[in-house]
């Protein structure tokens, strides 16, 4: 019988983003599917701007953009008018209060992003198993390290397998065996069911907004209408609701009745179908599971755990999250960089997030089917959040306005914020310093959101680069050190290299253990797999010379040492704009805890003294489960 | 006898050029190369600002860029100091006064750029044959259509060919059998040789600026260095020189030689090799072809008509713009779409560059060799050019000033500027008008230099663009119409449209001979293969309807209609940046004519009446062969 890491059920997004994450970072992987071979069209389609963010940083966007995926900037709504439809508004994806790489929604189909994962995973050694599925498990525990028996066969039954691994994970989406085996129930926040008919095609049509994504409510009914790669044009039809009197949930249409009602909908302008792509009617209600692990060694996520109504365009994003939430925390655990205890943490951020999720979906779609807001409306709102947004200050809302930011945050991905808990620092956390620094106080970063994007220049090459993306996707935590003015902060930076240094520190706990290899090459990684440092200097390029002004174990990471040089509209008055934005004084500096999936854990204020280690030796303490500096830390 | 539209002799930089262009637009070619296989390592490998924006405009941008080539951005000066050398400097490769969308120098070597464009040639349905050479070639005009006899054969003389065809194209490099043939001599501007050594590696060195492109002079000699893909630094040593006493252009050195002199010049600092990827030695002066064509049949480009040092990295760079250059040339010949004396432009314009090439070669040498200028000198010159940039004058200058200019308009590929021609308009052009617009009245763009860069938001998807990329490399004249305010324009805007669909029009001439062809999917070239348009109105996209704003024949073009709203930091102040920027009046508009390969061919007022479609006429007809407009075009 063969033992492996974690056998991961199902190759949709949610499975791929875990399979290709832990293939990365060398672990041993069973991936089964059940499907002969990848999406071959339609199903899932929209990334965000947050998730594309996130590819990035796996070094995947390239190729997805390779596909030349339609871009959704705009949302135009449509409603009744005297003659058929006009047009009553357009509302920005992401508007510019957020601050974000990629302001809009990238559209391309479920089966070309599948791909682009696979031949990563391949590309790290790794492969799916199809058409294979599960038929049973347990957590025996009969082998402490392998406690999970896996079960799989091909799915005409002919072959089968028995694994013993130390994680199984279920993406099989929405039907799930796992899910069902473990008797986990399904919760819906919202009664309501609806059948969804989804047609992707190439069209013929004088609807002005063909190429934008649209909202259309017409007396004959509504419509959505998304842009797709290749030319395509997708359409959601509701095509029953279970608030209707005759509701039946296997109500279906065909592809010609979808056809006629489109058109009637459309109306005064035509539409006609060169081809059809992709057809589907379907049943789909609001679920969340109650749980995502009952053991923490049997995982869910993605569709297996949450679904709800395809207009938000939050499924497979969703997915990606999870399975990055997963990877980086069994990563930590197997490395020994966590107590097991932190795995309850995937949970209970996930869990959250689903059902905010869920809740905006039900808010967003009361929101529209109550009243369009009026494009002045739209507009002033837009300007009233940007205003809030540069002044750095908790504003003050009304509802709509709340509702307006809300709905922007969720489209654009930027609304996923984890609550405080040992990784996202609070005043509540374990690890106590007047040193910390908050959104109330000393930096405008949040913890449990992402760090915010800015544009510095790489010292070693004056490449002009994306801060924000600098410290690939490997699995480390992310130390900023913003490094303020050296006139002002050398002590502060040569106290905080002097303690990161001695002995039990949350740097020297994990170092490398076979010190004498060759590490000449080795960018991210040189001292420690569990840490990258990065350091920001608030000087122009040409004044940094990094042997002279950073102690030896920060200039070590050469290629993450930037100059914060690059004026930023966001921040035009500011000297050093990324210090500025992140909240930070220009020539004090601070430093920037970030997870390894790119939210920040915690910030801390950058001070001659012990001060500035203490602090995160007392926040990494907490969850790596060992004591860390204290008096014999001290040199 | 096979008879080919063009056969190509090499299938380096500028035969791969050529042969991808006239492949889309469906010439029949015989491709040959000598070697084996593409270059596997080695040879040219900068891809200048300029160039990038070819490539990306030819769609072949993102292929290079999924190579993770190295990217620089400023260029590093070192010296003879007290105890071996320090940086005396650093220079932007191309600056800020330089408008340009990727201000940086793209590293990689020339196999793996070669391979993109093979892909790109083969998805065409063409090859490359090889290792076939030519043998010899003939203009005997026997077939008055294929009036070009060519034998060519397989290296190892087994197997022979002789086919016919339209043009006959040397791309061989400095040793051209072509050349020869015709006796075309090479003259030399400056009659000093190098031998030079270039070594490509990966290195261990506490050398600072081993990421930087650097030049360094020290008391042991000079080398430059070039940060490379994978990690690696090329390193160029000037072995021996003409100038010497002992002058021997054979010199060589091995290896071993060459590191041990780098060893020394780099003092105080260490370096070591890893691995040599590739090393090589050779002579090279500068030299230019005195023809490039003798019948306008056999042309020559490239390293066959053009060598120099390659310090200033343009050789390939070069390569590119005289492919481009001929491709669209010798398409509009046969397609009818120009006189066949047109193709004495393509020497007249290109040898004029490659003169400019080898003049600014030799200044540029001489700069730096008589004098490293100061960093503080470099800032001023930087901070006056941006000031005369900005202030769109013609500038006084000095000396300096304007080297340091004319270097980064080279260096980035924006210092090709063609002469006054027929393609290029000018008062001495033979289309005569008080309605054109030039440089020093009426526009800030230049005839003969590309088209401003300006992002602009496409209405119909709200997508934000770069108007310069819009339209693609698809052998057409592009047509922008910047249609200033519609409330002041509308008239001049209808009266556009009327006369230039009027009977023999330069837009009527060229309409599509099948007119029943569905083009319903045909973005770009609705009417006719001979020109895209595309509109920019001064308004926000959402006061855009784009059906009722414009003509029919306007609005057809419905994927190239643009909003004119997108804020500049280089024109702050302006409502309309890209009006601004091209220097046109923001309700007014005008009309800019921009060549197949990007450069400005002639920029005309946008007025009610006929005179702006006379003025286009006249442009035209002075280089179609074909008399347009006239009473009877006027309805």
């Amino acid at each position: 019988m063969e033992n492996y890491d974690i056998v991961i059920i199902g190759a949709g997004p949610v499975g791929l983003t875990l399979s290709t994450s832990l293939a990365r970072w060398g672990y041993k992987i069973k991936h089964i599917d059940n499907r002969p071979e990848p999406t071959a069209t339609g199903r899932a389609d929209g990334i965000q701007p947050r998730s594309l963010d996130l590819l990035r940083n796996m070094g995947l966007k390239r190729q997805i953009m390779a596909h030349d995926p339609a871009k959704v900037y705009e949302v135009a709504f449509w409603d009744p008018a005297a003659k058929g439809i006009h047009r009553t508004g357009t509302w920005a994806s992401c508007p510019k209060f957020i601050d974000a790489r990629y302001p809009f929604t990238t559209l391309l189909h479920q089966g070309l992003i599948e791909r682009v994962f696979i031949e990563d995973i391949e590309k790290h050694g790794g492969q799916i198993q199809r058409p294979w599925t599960i038929t049973g498990f347990k957590n025996d525990g009969k082998d402490p390290v392998y406690p999970v028996e896996v079960n799989i066969a091909h799915v005409d039954g002919t072959l089968k397998e028995t694994v013993r691994a130390k994680y199984l994970f279920s993406g099989e989406g929405a039907r799930s065996f796992v899910r069902d085996q473990l008797g986990v129930q399904i919760h819906h926040k919202d009664p309501i069911a609806h059948v969804w008919g989804v047609m992707d095609g190439v069209v013929r049509t004088d609807f002005p907004d063909i190429k934008m994504k649209c909202t259309i409510h017409s007396d004959a009914g509504s419509i959505m209408v998304i842009p797709r790669e290749n030319n395509m044009v997708r359409l959601y039809i509701q095509l029953a609701s279970s608030t209707d009197k005759d509701w039946n949930p296997r109500k279906t249409a065909t592809q010609e009745e979808v056809q006629s009602h489109a058109k009637k909908i459309l109306k005064p302008y035509s539409i006609e179908w060169d081809r059809v792509e992709w057809y589907s009617a379907y049943p789909i209600g609001q679920g969340i599971a109650e749980r995502y692990t009952l053991d923490e060694r049997v995982f869910m996520g993605g569709d297996a755990c949450h679904t709800h109504s395809p207009k938000a365009g939050q499924g497979m994003n969703t997915a990606f999250l999870d399975a990055v939430n997963l990877a980086w925390k069994i990563h930590h655990v197997e490395s020994g960089f966590a107590s097991r205890s932190i795995l309850n943490t995937y949970e209970s951020e996930r869990k959250l997030i689903a059902e905010n999720l869920l809740n905006f979906d039900a808010r967003y779609a009361k929101l529209f089917s109550a009243r369009i807001p009026s494009a002045g409306e739209v507009g002033s709102a837009n300007t009233q959040a940007a205003a809030q947004a540069a002044s750095q200050h908790e504003p003050e809302e009304n509802e709509f306005i709340k509702t307006f930011k809300a709905s922007c945050e969720f489209t654009s991905g930027y609304g996923v914020a984890y609550d405080a808990n040992i990784y996202n620092w609070s005043p509540a956390h374990p690890a106590q310093s007047p040193l910390f620094l908050s959104y109330q106080k000393g930096t405008h970063l949040r913890t449990g959101r992402i760090l915010t994007p800015a544009t510095v220049t790489r010292v070693v090459d004056a490449n002009v680069v994306h801060l924000e993306q600098e410290i690939p996707y490997n699995g480390s935590f992310r130390l900023y050190i913003f490094a303020g003015t050296p006139a002002v902060s050398s002590g502060a930076l040569k106290d905080f290299a002097t303690y990161m240094t001695a002995p039990r520190s949350f740097f020297s706990t994990y170092l490398h253990e076979d010190e004498e290899a060759d590490r000449y090459h080795e960018r991210h990684n040189p001292h420690t797999p569990f840490l990258t440092l990065a350091t920001v200097v608030a000087l122009p390029r040409d004044e940094i010379e990094i042997d002279e002004l950073l102690p030896p174990v920060l200039s070590r990471y050469r290629d993450h040492v930037y100059a914060d040089d690059v004026w930023d509209a966001r921040v035009p008055e500011a000297k050093a704009a990324a210090h500025a934005k992140i909240g930070l004084d220009e020539e004090k500096g601070g430093v920037v805890v970030v997870r390894p999936d790119g939210y920040v854990g915690c910030v801390v204020k950058l001070e001659q003294g012990t001060g500035t280690v203490d602090a995160l030796n007392a926040f990494f303490g907490s969850f790596t489960g060992k004591s860390m500096g204290g008096a014999d830390a001290k040199l």
